[in-house]
Parts: structure tokens; sequence; C-alpha cells
């Protein structure tokens, strides 16, 4: 069978992890990466050691999928233009709630045009937590689903937390305290000349933080704390039919960036075999995240 | 919106939870039981009240799906006869294996030439449980992903120990030990003159025992042990990409009937949306499980 051509589009963190998810993959060849002009010739990162580094995604000839990781306020865009070449297309974008739906319509009306699908929102959450969300309603209809979060550094609120004026440096972490809440603790390099209150107070006030409870710490080196692992523990608690007190729990302790990789790369291999359109995680059958014949898929994993 | 209708063919413990699951979904109709012919005319259990009781389902008028209740080895002969009537079918077939793509094989053949759809193997283990081993897997492609069921009671091998000689009642439970690994727990009534002994070497010849660690226990009455919750625990330590040491599990404590009925009714909704053919629960977006509008279940529950 023909491998799967894949362009990894960006080589930040995730882009990087991608690169590896991919070359990893039976069934795919990285045909390249896309990365901006400015680093382009610059020395090569070590992962992309044997890799065609371009920054025009039409220098790589015949690309079926492109995996998207730049910034999510960049995937509209990047989506949509990737889709009008004719090119499958597979995100992690982010942010839940209206925006999603907003991309999903975008998209779902460009693929339709294209002859080409979109699989958006491909990470762990949105992503993979999206579909145990939803195999739980399915489980039990009635109830309550917890999602908590971590610990793990959450990169929204860092950087945040760091546009602050007197803050050199700074990490969020996300604290999970149960029932979907959660403990946000931030820790600050500071400037020379700021202190600590004036900072915590800016911190606090803005809407990011002021919500959640959230503390506030100086440290020496923000760098010395970093720690890419992170977690999830979703739970349920519900009614299948008519009866109740059904238990559920999905967790999870895992590299951040390389989770978040191999699951878009999974999507990689769905998206060629989806009907034109655009589809979040739960509307994919999870089989064709998965390479392998179904006949020994159904007798093995079934 | 038009509800769908379904029938519930078979009124043992999964087909009375099976008529609650369907009463208590909101986008379907229960146009009523198939029961055997013998029990049809006799007082009606409670859980049968105005509910439509026959002994062919042709006499129920339009049927969009029918959710088979019967034993395992009764589905592919009737899921056969359902979808040459052009009737959608759900079952939860349980052997795991060369029968199980059999079945999907067969069934498939069949429901391309009646333009309907079956969902095979839909309850917790087949069903939910290789959902989530398929995510698993997409999450992580390399490592090991452990089993572990229990603690709960196993209909089969509470059978196969009820047939040996001297046993008048028996209940097997299955006590999970670690990394798939499972102890049975033989809990007996013995007949007058038959010994514990015998019926303890007898139990552990059968190839239903003899590869697990087996103990086998005398006791006064096996009705005031027997309890219908059971539970599951899903172990997966694996590689995303080339980062090594991701950890995943998924764990229930679930009454088992109540489950079981519950996904079998979550099936016959997302089995009418399926293009003509035959389907194992991975093989399904599991979106098309659960009611709702696109729009909203995607703004939502991403």
């Amino acid at each position: 069978m023909e491998k799967i051509k894949v362009a990894v589009v960006g080589y930040g963190n995730i882009g990087a992890f991608a690169v590896e998810a991919v070359q990893a993959a039976p069934d795919m060849d990285l045909v390249g990466v896309v990365r901006r002009a400015s680093s382009v010739g610059n020395s090569l990162p070590a992962g992309l050691a044997n890799v065609k580094v371009v920054s025009d995604i039409d220098d790589l000839g015949k690309v079926d999928v492109a995996i998207l990781c730049g910034p999510t306020r960049s995937i509209p865009e990047v989506a949509k233009k990737m889709v009008e070449k004719g090119i499958c297309t597979v995100d992690s974008f982010d942010i839940h709630g209206d925006s999603l739906w907003e991309l999903h319509e975008m998209l779902d009306e460009a693929c339709k045009k294209n002859n080409v699908a979109s699989v958006i929102s491909a990470g762990w959450d949105p992503g993979s937590d999206s579909v145990i969300r939803t195999l739980l309603l399915a489980m039990a209809p009635k109830g309550l689903t917890y999602t908590n979060f971590g610990p793990g550094m959450s990169m929204g609120h860092s950087v945040v937390a760091r546009s602050k004026e007197g803050v050199k440096n700074a990490l969020s972490m996300t604290i999970p305290t149960g029932t979907g809440v959660h403990r946000r603790m931030v820790y600050v390099e500071l400037e020379e000349g700021a202190t600590l209150e004036s900072v915590t107070a800016a911190i606090k006030a803005d809407s990011y933080f002021s919500h959640d409870e959230t503390h506030v710490m100086e440290v020496e080196s923000v760098d010395a704390l970093q720690d890419m692992g992170h977690g999830v523990l979703i739970e349920r608690k519900g009614v299948s039919g008519k009866t109740q007190n059904q238990l559920f729990e999905f967790k999870m302790k895992i590299n951040n960036p390389a989770l978040t990789s191999q699951i878009m790369t999974a999507c990689a291999r769905a998206v060629v075999k989806q009907r034109p359109g655009c589809y979040a995680m739960p509307e994919i059958a999870p089989m064709d995240l998965i390479p392998g014949d179904k006949k020994t898929l159904i007798k093995t994993l079934i």
C-alpha cells in the first residue's frame, strides 16, 4: 500500500514531536517540514537532519496531509489555504466553544469545495478527552462529567503572567483540586526593581486568573522548573437507562507535546479516509486512527 | 424529528434493562418486545406494563432497529433474519476473535444486500472497552495494554461450574490480580452426597478454569451472593512518537446488564446513521452514539 505523504507545518514544540511521530508511523512518509522563511537556511536543529525543510509547502511536491503545528490563532487562515491547495489538514486548535464551531463550519465548506477533509482540535483536550467525554455520555446519558487537568504547565497562562510589567519569566502550573476546579501556581522571575506584591496583584487581576485560586511565588530560575509532563482525570457518575451510580474514570500522565503530536499524526491517518468535510475527533471512527487491516484489528482488538 | 422505532428482542436480564434504556432515550420509541411464544400471554413482569409484547416481530409494524438480547450463540441466525426483513440490528455478541470476524463478514454482506446496517458486539467488553483500547493504541502506538476485569460475576464461568455433577448452584467471580491476570472465586451449593473435593476437581479440570488460579468454596446460598456490579481497569504504558512512559488508565464500576443495555441502546441510535454494512463499535464515530444536533455538541462537548 502506498504511504501517506505528510508535511509538518511549523517547528516549535509540537512540530518537533510531530516530526518524530510521523517518522515512527509505519504507513507514513514525512515529505518535509515547512518553516518560516527566516528560519530556513539557518543551522538545522538535530531533529531535522535528513528532513527536507522549506518555507513554502508547494516546494514539497505532492502532499496528502499537512499537520499544522503553528499557534492556534493562525489555524483558520493556514488551514483554509492548505485545503484550497487540495491538501487535507490536521490541527490542534484549542479554543473550545463558539470559535471551534466557526472553524468547523468554515473549513467544512472549504473542504467540500476542494474535495478534501480536515480534522480540527486534534490534541488531548480538545481531542482524545472529547472522545472520552462523548463515550461516557453514551454509556451514562444522565449525570455529571468533571475534567480535572494537571498537574502540568499551562502555556496560555504562562504567557499571560510573563506579559505583566516587572516579570522576566513566568511559569503557570495547573493544579486540579477536584470536580473540575483548578488552582494556579505561578512561579515568576522578577525584573530589577519590581516587587512581588505588584506583580501578584497584576496577575490576579487578569481574567485568565481572576476566576481561579491563584498563588504567585518568586523563584531564581523559571527554566529550572520546566517539565512537559501533564495529565488529566475525567470522572463521570451517571445513569445508564434507569440505573444510578455508574462510575467512570479516565486518567493519564503524559508528556504533553508528545501526546498532542501523536494524536495529530493518528488523525493524519484518519483524515485521508474521511469523506470531504471537516471533523472534530468524536466525529471520526476510532479505528480510522490506527494502521492495520480491518480483519486483523477486529480479531485482535475488539 | 421523527423518533427511532426500536424493538427489544428477548427479555432476560439484558432485555429488561434494554427496555428501560430505550424508554429513557428522548429520541426513541419502544415499539415493542419480542419474546418466545411460550412466554407471551403469561402474566407480564412489571417492567412490561404498557409495552406491546409479541412473539413475532412482524406483529410490531414498522421497526427501524432491533436490539437483540438473546444468548450470544443465537445472534448470527437471529441478526441475519432481522436484516433480511430490512431491520437494522444491534447485538452484544461476546466471543472475541475468529467468531466475531465471521459474524462481521456474514452480516456485512447481508446488510449491504438489504440496505441496512448492523452494530455487533456492542456491550462493554467487547464494546466500549474496544473503543478505549483502540484510542489508546492511537495515542501510544507502541506498548502494552492490560484489561483487568472485575471484581464481578462471570455468567459463562458460573454456567460451566453449575453444569458439574453434584453442583446445585454456582457463582464464579472474576477477581483481577493485575496485568490482565485473573483469579476465579467459585461459590457452590452442593447436592446431597456430593463432596467439595470431587466438585473442585471437576471445576478445576474444565478448560474454562484450568488456565487460571481457581478457588472453590461451599456456601449455603449462592443466591445470597448475587450482585450485578462489575468493573474493569484498562491500563496502557506506551510510546507516543519517540517519547516513552506515557501512562493511561480507564476504570469503571458499574451495574453490568444496565451498562450493556445502555450501550446497545446508544448503538441503536448510531446504527441508523451508518451506511449499509456491519460495524464493530470502534468503526463508528462516537458522536453518532448520542442525541442532539451537531452544532450544540461541538460547542459544548469538544
